[in-house]
C-alpha cells in the first residue's frame, strides 16, 4: 500500500515526511498535478461494476486501489505545465485526477472538501468558539457605520484579510496591521473588511495538530518592540513579519485547549491543522486562525518536535518503531479520532 | 424566516420558484454575489460567543439568523461587478459571504461542498454504480494504448468532457460526440479523455429530483436521424444539440431507479439533482450523469410537472396548499431523506 503525496517539486517540508516513510519501508508516490498531462499520466476504467485506476509518474505505475493515504501538501494547478495549458485543460485534468482519487478508499490529509471549508475564516471563528476556544471580538463588514460603532466599543483594533491567503501566494500576503486611531472607515464600503480586537500578546503560540498528536510551540513577544510600535499611527502586528520575535520553544498544551482543538478538527473533518493563538498577559490562548495546510518545517527545525515523523505515521496508518518524543500515546495518535 | 436565493439577475428558472414562494407568503431575499460589494452589503460580528450576521440588498436588511434555507441557483462570481474588481477582492468577498452563510443553520440546496464534490464525473460514475444504477463502460485516460484496447472491446464509443461544464459556460460547451472508426487515439496523451460505450438509445430520460420528490420525463429518439448519423465519420450524439429529438413527456419512475437515485442523493448530500439517462431498446435506463444544478425550466414548460413548486416547498421547509400533481406524499417529499 502506497502513500500518495501531491505537491510541487520543491517542497522541503514534504521531504521531512518522505525521509521517515522511506526509513520505515513505506512506498511513496510523489506527483505534482501541474505535470498532468505530461510527466504524470492516469487511466481509470469503470466497467462491470468496478473501478480500476492507475497513476503513472516517470514510468512508474501505481494502482489507485493500492493507495493507503493521500497527502495534499502543496499541489500545483492541474495541467499548469502542459504544453497546451488552458483553463479548459485544467478543468479536465483536475476533474480526472481528483475525481478518480475520490473513488478510492485512501485516507486524506486533508480531504479537498474539508480543506475548502476550513479556509473560510468566518466559519473558523464560529467553529473555534463553538468548540470552547476564546476568540477576540471580530467584525467583518461592508458598512462604515458598523465599523465605527465596533471601533467605539473596541478602540484597539487590527485589520487583516478575510480570505487569509497563505504568504506563499505571491502578491496576496497582507500582514495583520493595527488600525490608526481616528480612522473613518469609509473604505470599508469598497470591500468586506475584517476588524478584530487586538490581543496585547505576551507570546505567539503555534499549535500543530497531526491526527490526535499535538505539538505546541511558543515565541515570546518582544515587549520593547511592541511598546515602540504602540505610538505609531499604523504598524504591522504579525509574527510572520516581526524580526524581533523570540525563538520558538516547545511547551505543553493545556488540557482545555487540547480538548477544544481536537473537537475542532473532528467537526472540520481535518487530519491536519496548524492553529495560531495569541497568548495574553494572563496566559490565555486567544484563537486567531487554523491553517489546514500550515507549514511545520520552521517549527520542527527550531523546536526539534518530530512533526514530520507524526505526519509520516499518520500517512502510513501505523506507528513506526520507538518514538523519540511527542505527545499522545501511539495507538490513539494515528488518527482514530480525526482521520 | 426568509429564503435566500443566490443567483444572477436574469434567471427565469429562479422566477418559477419565487412565484410559488410569494404566493404562499414566504419571504424571499434574492441577491447576486457579483454585486458584493456595491448593491449587496454584509456585516457579521463575532463577540461574546455569538455570531450576528446581516445581509443588505437595495436597502433591505435581513438577519442571517433568520434564514430558513439557501438556494445556490446561478450565483455570479463574488465582486465581479465591483468598481475595483480583482481576484483578491473576489477572494475576500467570497470568503466573507459564504464563510458567514456557513455559520447559519439554514438548509442548503445545494451546500457548496456537496455541489463541488458532485461535479466530479468519475466520482458520479462510481457512486451511481455503487447505488445500483447501470453505468455504460467508461474509460478516462491519458494513455493511447489504454484507449485503443478499450476501443477493441467496445467498438462503438462516444467521447465527452470529463469536467462536464454546463452549456451555459460560454466557450466550454462540448457536445458528446461519436468516435470515428479507426481513430488512433494518439491525442489522448495531450489531455485526459473520457470514452464511453455508446448506448443505442430509444429515448433520453431526464429525472429531476427535489428532496424526495422525483419528476421523470422522456424524449423519444429520432430513429431515422440516428440511422442516418450511423454512417458518419463523427457525429454529435447529444440530446442538447439534437433538433430532431421528440418532445419531453412525463413518465413514471421505476421503483428500482427511484431507490437508487434517492440513495445517490443521500450519499452525495444533495437536495437537488437532475439525472440524465439513456433508455435502450430493452427499456433499461443507463446512467449518464447527475447535474447538481441542472435546469428544470424547459422540462416544466414541456411536461407541466410542478418542479418549481417542489423547489419552493423544499426551500420553505413546509408543504403548501393542495398539490396539483407530482409524485411522493407531501410529508416525506420535503427533504427528510435528502435534505
Amino acid at each position: 500500500m502506497t502513500v500518495l503525496i501531491l505537491t510541487s517539486e520543491q517542497d522541503v517540508t514534504a521531504d521531512m515526511a518522505v525521509v521517515e516513510l522511506n526509513a520505515n519501508g513505506i512506498p511513496v508516490l510523489r506527483l505534482d498535478p501541474a505535470e498532468l498531462p505530461g510527466g504524470v499520466g492516469l487511466s481509470g476504467e469503470f466497467a462491470h461494476g468496478a473501478f480500476h485506476g492507475h497513476l503513472s509518474v516517470g514510468g512508474r505505475v501505481v494502482s489507485m486501489g493500492g493507495l493507503r493515504s493521500i497527502w495534499v501538501r502543496r499541489p500545483g494547478v492541474p495541467a499548469a505545465h502542459a504544453e497546451a495549458a488552458s483553463p479548459w485543460l485544467t478543468e479536465e485534468a483536475s476533474h480526472s485526477l481528483y475525481g478518480m482519487l475520490r473513488c478510492t478508499e485512501a485516507r486524506w490529509m486533508n480531504h479537498p472538501d474539508s480543506a475548502r471549508q476550513a479556509r473560510h475564516k468566518p466559519w473558523q471563528l464560529w467553529l473555534a468558539r463553538a468548540c470552547g476556544l476564546p476568540v477576540p471580538a471580530t467584525l467583518i463588514t461592508t458598512f462604515p457605520r458598523a465599523a465605527r460603532e465596533f471601533a467605539e466599543r473596541y478602540p484597539d483594533l487590527i485589520v487583516k484579510p478575510v480570505s487569509g491567503k497563505h504568504p506563499d501566494d505571491a502578491g496576496l500576503a497582507v500582514p495583520t496591521t493595527r488600525v490608526r486611531p481616528g480612522e473613518d472607515y469609509r473604505d470599508v464600503a469598497n470591500g468586506p473588511t475584517l476588524l478584530q480586537r487586538r490581543v496585547r500578546r505576551a507570546a505567539d503560540i503555534r499549535l500543530t495538530c497531526v491526527g490526535d498528536q499535538l505539538f505546541a510551540a511558543r515565541a515570546a513577544s518582544s515587549r520593547d518592540a511592541e511598546d515602540a510600535r504602540h505610538g505609531d499611527e499604523a504598524a504591522v502586528d504579525d509574527v510572520r513579519f516581526d524580526p524581533a520575535a523570540g525563538p520558538w520553544r516547545p511547551i505543553p498544551v493545556p488540557r482545555r485547549v487540547a480538548d477544544a482543538v481536537r473537537a475542532y478538527l473532528t467537526r472540520a473533518q481535518l487530519a491536519y491543522g496548524a492553529f495560531d493563538f495569541a497568548e495574553d498577559a494572563d496566559g490565555v490562548w486567544w484563537f486567531l486562525e487554523c491553517n489546514q495546510s500550515g507549514q511545520f518545517g520552521f517549527i520542527e527545525i527550531e523546536t526539534g518536535q518530530p512533526i514530520g515523523r507524526a505526519v509520516a505515521q499518520w500517512l502510513a496508518g501505523a506507528p513506526f518503531g520507538p518514538i523519540s518524543a511527542a505527545g499522545g500515546d501511539d495507538e490513539r495518535a494515528l488518527g482514530a479520532e480525526c482521520g
